[in-house]
């Protein structure tokens, strides 16, 4: 993994998450259904940021059993991953374009992400879905993450340092077309 | 059912498709998961256009064992069932906005739909996630939906009838906050 | 649905669930997927017994909306819906057996439902999954279901009234053909 | 990786697939769901024994991208994957049981999978779901496949070659407890 990361959409810094396709994210066309493309980038999230539930979940071990792989490029502070202790990490928002369908593979799809912008309540995440040889891109999408408050519900402010930490990592915006 | 569809959102003319949650459809936060929610608002196109793979289905029994009662409203052509002898019918783009939260309950959830545009080659459908008693909207949602020829790959020209027959049912946008 | 409920497998009485197929459900081979049948049944048993999450569940409107259409035949007590307060209701184990594959199609299939066996801490459940007409069986299938105190994550033991409910409908065991 | 593999409940040899969990694995209770391991053993079953697809799938890239390291120990020959050129993979029973719930956690779980019996048309596979550190065994489950004829739709039988690779790796039947 040598050669330097190539994404064919983006010019700007990503990271990038490798992601294990399975055989039953296909739908009747053979393809890797359009709404378990979702659940592929909810799971690019989770990596590259931590997990929603992390205050619970079981202990991993990265660096041991494939777990470190995973993770390509500079990679992002885990602020949604620390912020699980009392904070709900949903999603306000989605923008997906599919731009050719994917075929199953044993083996994983890369999702190049960046941050596009961090506001007072929430961040926007962009994705590429493409080729981990950076041959073609299949999908670009974009979500905006809010912040809520586990206790009461509502959305909160990001602190301080969870801003200064994502605004560190800023990047460009993905290509939707149709961005009006 | 004599009672008027009402909607929190829509002011014109929809047709609503009532589909049943699954227990299977929450997440770790006890919600219905937002990829999920593309499950359920792909179910609604399915029975409201009919199915993409309605060429080989096996046969369904309208007005018997509950199938009819899904369908309130005025109701659409069933243009893209028809179209699948020899057309894949493709997602081109999502566009979706979660208002809050969708607890399970058993029993159905209103999926309130309506056809925004009919491009020469695309149809805009619209969507919003309802209680059925019309109390409250949960999420909004637009999709682009493209014909694509199954032999070629390539996306193709809806023919007369069906710009016709789709044009024939165009209501208004749905309520996106942030379209552009 | 005056005509007596018939399954092409099951002579004694039995409780039918309706469960709306989702086009979802299929998977590359254009069945519906082995994997998602036990999602089906674990619909059917939500709605047979009640939800394992009832206590913080939205409230449903039975009679309303095609609710209540969905259970035909004698039912079940809601038993697992009731014990949700304080229990976590888990399978303990599950055998399934795959006659023939299920086609996708608009409308409802049937999974015809009975008690097995109730045992100190147990309750046994066997489906049939059969078309709604009972002119064919597709799946057979029995799940052993344990009740779990919540705060202690121990298995406990079924209470005296739980067990004369439940033990009141118990009825013949589902013809599994390796049944050893 | 130069320690040896080691599962909690098997004593001979057997081939460890390590998957990745998905945030969205688990279910309301914040556990993978019970559903959902089915989904993993298909996952381990394609990667173990080859992509019922294969001859449509697109090429992957072992040894690259992290794709190599999920297979561990002496493999199994990919004869479901060859044989789908003209044949579906299908599964003709399940039998599970679930021991201890499955928490989430980034990074893999370990499938250890054996073939545990070869029969005229039908091959055994069982599995432990564990902790790839070898420290806890959480599932034990036990599927038949069987090859069907693509054109016909019918049982066929496995072939000379088939047999003698798939014999030649049957190792001992997992420790389900109600075998009967």
């Amino acid at each position: 993994m040598d050669a330097p990361l190539t994404d064919p959409l983006l010019r700007g810094p990503f990271t990038r998450v490798l992601i294990e396709l399975r055989w039953g994210d296909m739908d009747a066309y053979g393809h890797v259904n359009n709404v378990t493309q979702f659940r592929i980038l909810e799971e690019a999230r989770v990596r590259a940021f931590g997990s929603p539930t992390a205050a619970r979940d079981a202990a991993s071990t990265p660096g041991e059993h494939g777990a470190a792989e995973v993770i390509l490029g500079p990679g992002f502070p885990p602020v949604f991953g620390r912020a699980s202790v009392d904070t709900d990490i949903l999603v306000f928002s989605h923008r997906i374009e599919y731009r050719t369908p994917i075929p199953y593979r044993t083996g994983p799809i890369a999702v190049d992400t960046v941050i596009s912008a961090v506001g007072p309540a929430t961040v926007d995440v962009g994705y590429v879905i493409a080729e981990p040889d950076g041959s073609r891109a299949y999908t670009v999408a974009e979500s905006v993450i809010a912040m809520v408050d586990s206790a009461t519900g509502r959305a909160r402010r990001l602190t301080e340092s969870e801003t200064a930490a994502l605004t560190a990592v800023v990047g460009d915006r993905v290509p939707l077309r149709r961005r009006g």
